[in-house]
């Protein structure tokens, strides 16, 4: 019988899979499961964008562009120089959401053994595309303790090799919800230049900006036209997630010439998925202003609500709808699944993403968990009631 | 300057997307361009799969399961199980288009480095999915002479090395028509077994059989359970390219988790298009009698009008859409160029894939072309009759 790949059964699981038999588990003994764990937003999608896929009248469903329908990205370019970021049609590829996108400027920028800098805790599936792409991950650890800022840049330092590629962040960050100031940012624009690496930025979350906070993006930074590339995607900001719509954008030619051969072996992105992002540009300021009001109520609540339990500490994020917590505990891992598996206050119980997963240094993060605040207040009012009723009574507290 | 990696570098470009600046000059210069190149049928969408899509009465568009939606692979399975391949909807994993199908069975089964054997001429982006996966692909020759039928198992056994994992054969073929006989697949059975190898087989063309003969599934070859994969689409067969949905489906369970994981990366398959690819297992038998009907007159007419040409020979294809053309010609790289660049006959010309870029040999296939019989059977008379005169005064004759 021949054998799965070696790198097949690599491939990391994710974190919040191991614990989903439990919580079907604990939905099954009729306890009320309330999601932190994931971030699928509750938020409709734009009525614009439903409306579009409605009135679709296409007689054949055919493949787009490889690149993406070329009205779509004229949009997207418009929208782009509308928030400063001046770029043009042919400098943005459309992709198979933002994960395809991550992926394409990986197989891009690095060869196979090449390595990426990253701040952790990271995007869990920053790791799977690494391994995918068969490129090595170096993390540089950010700390709870200032909210996860940039590392100083003596740690990047440190960890550069003649391998060495690019530099990743994602801003605002999911898990950490940190926004990159433009001075953090400014600091990186001087480390790929001296070392002549490429930028990475997943800038998904962008409008998700609190507290006046500005959200600065590398394609801004000057100088860096054939180092930044950003990942864009419309799951989060139009909570259309199920469309499979990103983009690759950047000014450096070469990368979308070889990124688009990447494209065209794959033949097309998602065509319905187009129809729905370019009607989602067309989305009504009020829909933001909601969403932003919505989030920003959440996030208070959550915050304020988790700092008052004993033990429990949690930076207020500036961006995104992720937060790191840390909890007075032994491990995430074991709290999270003993959290479905052994727990319930008033027949209700949380689910939690174990930090540990988030982190690309093994030991790190086991004391914290992320949270996505993608629930209304009453419910994330009983999650977080849920969660201190278990911390009073959790056998491995520390 | 950072530098685009050289793998980015080394993926090929489609041989036909050389051609479109060709095509688009032809264009602007006032001549129709009959497109013989592409494999994007002209048959409408089913009623029901279109109806589905506009009767979306979704509030949020969310990520479906990373496998799929259950109801859908239940569909699917109950779908397969009527043609005689009896699967269940965990042996089953809902893809983006057959693209990504045989992305996740390459990272899977195989490791980097692995060796991989095709019979040439095999679909192009084949090539581009093992450079992805950065493993080796192997051809053994098939010859024009018997239709492109299997090779003789000892060619496969003399390039069969310890780092050989798999086989892979694409039934009904693309570029040549060819469907492989139940003895041949036998013949494959055997092989696989003494040496322990994966059998892939990309079997989206499968309703498109002409002439009595039956598509026999690769899933049907008994003791092969551990050793078969399938990888299917709904692009062809409901002609919804633009939906990417496909799916990769296998009763060795290893593979599935391995390959779940590659999914749970991306997150999910596009949920509209899951929609459409479950309302379309819904399509009345109608459709598909007149689809057949549709192209067996094609290929009818265009085989036997292009064996009229003197210097052409076409082997009649037993299935898919696809023809390979052996033509009286130096180069048909050339050619295809000089058709669109150089030539019209009554302001009429033809766009055609060289068939070089189908073979992985260097030199092969430079007197051949692809032909996909896609147009209404007018369009390919002008088609034929264009080419025909093209023939009498290229001047790279031979």
């Amino acid at each position: 019988m021949p054998t799965v790949s070696t790198r097949g059964m690599q491939m990391p699981a994710s974190p919040i899979r191991k614990l989903v038999p439990y919580a079907e588990s604990a939905k099954k003994k009729g306890i009320k499961v309330y999601h932190l764990n994931i971030g699928q937003p509750d938020i409709k999608t734009p009525e614009v964008a439903l409306q579009a896929i409605r009135n679709y009248d296409g007689k054949v469903i055919e493949y787009s562009h490889s690149a993406g329908n070329e009205s779509y990205r004229r949009a997207l370019a418009a929208n782009y120089t509308k928030l400063g970021i001046e770029v043009n049609h042919n400098q943005i590829l459309i992709t198979t959401g933002g994960s395809e996108a991550v992926l394409f400027a990986l197989f891009s920028c690095l060869n196979p053994g090449d390595e990426i800098i990253i701040p952790e805790p990271f995007y869990t599936n920053y790791n799977a595309f690494a391994l995918t792409a068969n490129v090595v991950v170096k993390p540089i650890t950010s700390n709870i303790k200032d909210g996860f800022a940039l590392p100083p840049i003596s740690d990047f330092e440190k960890v550069i090799t003649p391998r060495t590629k690019a530099i990743m962040v994602c801003n605002p960050n999911n898990p950490t919800g940190y926004l990159y100031s433009k001075e953090e940012l400014y600091q990186l624009r001087e480390l790929v230049l001296k070392h002549d690496l490429f930028l990475f930025a997943d800038e998904v979350y962008r409008e998700f900006c609190y507290g006046g906070n500005e959200h600065f993006s590398v394609m801004k930074l000057e100088g860096l036209e054939q180092h930044a590339i950003m990942m864009d995607s419309v799951s989060k900001r139009y909570s259309e997630c199920g469309v499979r719509i990103g983009a690759l954008v950047t000014r450096n030619e070469g990368i979308i010439q070889a990124a688009l051969k990447y494209a065209q072996a794959r033949l097309s992105p998602p065509s319905l998925g187009q129809v729905v992002g370019e009607a989602s540009l067309q989305t009504p300021p009020d829909y933001f202003k909601e969403v932003y009001d919505e989030y920003i109520n959440r996030r208070d609540f959550v915050i304020d609500a988790l700092n008052k339990i004993p033990g429990v500490f949690a930076p207020k994020p500036k961006g995104a709808f992720y937060a790191i917590v840390s909890l007075p505990i032994d491990d995430s891992d074991k709290f999270c699944q003993w959290l479905l598996e052994d727990f319930n206050y008033k027949n209700q119980t949380v689910m939690l993403a174990p930090a540990s997963g988030f982190y690309a240094t093994a030991g790190l993060g086991k004391n914290e968990v992320r949270i996505a605040y993608v629930l209304k207040t009453e419910d994330l009012r009983n999650a977080v009631e849920c969660l201190a009723e278990a911390l009073k009574v959790y056998p491995g507290l520390k």
